[in-house]
């Protein structure tokens, strides 16, 4: 896994350098606006999602700086989510990646206006010319992102995450939840390597296929970790989800059962990519690294 | 100006006609969600920017199907832009054309993911194959659509006006206040029509000049309603501003001068229109009715 960890490694490095140009500071009075963009954007994420973007787009030997463009783009979309989901409003959580969350750094009214304008600025990511020279494929990713990125995607999947705080969930629901709140999301981002790419459709499903059961397993290990890990390890609060007698996969499955459903469905993701061959150790790596991960 | 009451009303319609079909209801136990952004935008605005939409667009001969399609989008946007700045966090209103706003009718948790929806799902219609044939057009007007939004338009305006709330505005700073907060969004409503048509260059700076000048028109006859209107008349609360010791076009100008201010802003956007002769008499009429209007 080496290999992986250094290309993990360089990834994360290539998008941290881009979001720091495509953000830049500046002196007028609303600069706290952007310092709290790049607060929330620039503190050191794993960049799964930008990682599975440019892993993809490898596999179609797509320009590395479209890929990178894509890849910012999907981590904005990311992080305003997490920016909004941490707000009092709503999961009200005070440590993120180990640091303040956004609104506890700055205020609510600044977290929510940071959130607004990542958004908006990774849809003017996308649509610039500089993402990929045929527009066709800048508007096919807009378009595809916006569906994964919106009511019936991540933000449903919030919606449905609130509206259950309320009553049990049953197996198939907390799929159906997880699958719109961050499985969606993931799914765009290997997609976009087919999309830029112009990989036909079978192609693209067997993307989405691997990042569906690969998201799945993400979340499982997310839902293992809040209960057998440490703030310190995890770089956020843990227990609340029990604490708050939430439904999740490990309280509906239990722990043992959860962490094989998990293997499951990393070794179920890597099957789908058996199409692209050698090419595609990367995100088979990726997916060994997901259900292993401590943090 | 029959003719132009007409008009706006026909506006109105085929676009409240087409959010409606935009924003179907569906029975999921995340509906909550679909609700809000129900509330948020069919809830009878004046729908001007999807006026200048249509109007602008009707200069090139561009198939209304596709002016539609975009005045929604941009409505999405503004309604989005008034849901999150009604939240407690920010203005902390209650009423909005004459309705609780959506924090107050819902909860602030659906409020926030109700505006973010929105505002994504106005991205997704952008982008679609029936907003026009061209993919280039397209992405031009996700672009420019998405810097008029952001943190150096709508977004970022709305951070200065938060910024501002601690110290005296000049009247430079206020008017690049709401250049950013409200005039640059309707600009790009305004230059839509033009990018749908292809206009060349000068033609849309045209429209984006007269646009600017609405804009600002358009706010100091907003910050006199809230001195002269009543809250039955204007549909908000009004006296916000005085009471919180807001700086705005009237604190500094006065009400004679602030008036006198809107009316010659309005001949000078007519100006602008020179060179589409009859054919923009409806955006001539917008002028004066922005200045004349009791709400």
């Amino acid at each position: 896994m080496v290999d992986f960890d250094h290309l993990l490694a360089d990834t994360g490095r290539a998008v941290n350098e881009l979001l720091d140009r495509m953000l830049p500071m500046h002196d007028d009075p609303e600069a706290r606006l952007v310092e709290a963009m790049r607060y929330s954007t620039l503190n050191g994420g794993k960049r799964i999602r930008p990682f599975l973007v440019t892993s993809s787009a490898r596999l179609f030997s797509v320009d590395q700086t479209c890929a990178h463009r894509v890849a910012a783009a999907l981590e904005m979309i990311h992080c305003y989510s997490l920016v909004h989901d941490d707000l009092p409003a709503m999961d009200d959580d005070e440590l993120r990646r180990g640091q303040p969350t956004c609104h506890v750094r700055f205020d609510d009214a600044t977290a929510i206006l940071a959130g607004d304008a990542l958004l908006t600025r990774a849809f003017e990511v996308l649509g610039h010319p500089a993402t990929h020279p045929d527009p066709r494929v800048r508007c096919d990713l807009v378009v595809e992102v916006a569906k994964a990125a919106g009511a019936e995607g991540m933000v449903g999947g919030q919606m449905l995450d609130l509206v259950a705080e309320h009553h049990a969930l049953t197996m198939p629901e907390i799929t159906r939840l997880q699958r719109m709140k961050t499985g969606m999301l993931i799914a765009v981002a290997c997609e976009a390597g087919g999309i830029l790419g112009k990989a036909p459709e079978p192609v693209r499903h067997a993307l989405r296929a691997y990042a569906h059961d690969l998201g799945l397993a993400f979340q499982i290990v997310d839902d293992l970790l809040d209960v057998e890990g440490s703030p310190d390890e995890v770089g956020k609060q843990t227990g609340k989800d029990e604490a708050a007698g939430k439904a999740t996969f490990v309280s509906l499955l239990g722990i043992d059962r959860a962490r094989n459903q998990a293997d499951m469905l990393a070794d179920q993701a890597v099957q789908h990519l058996e199409v692209f061959e050698d090419k595609a150790e990367p995100l088979r790596d990726l997916a060994r690294f997901v259900v292993n991960r401590r943090a």
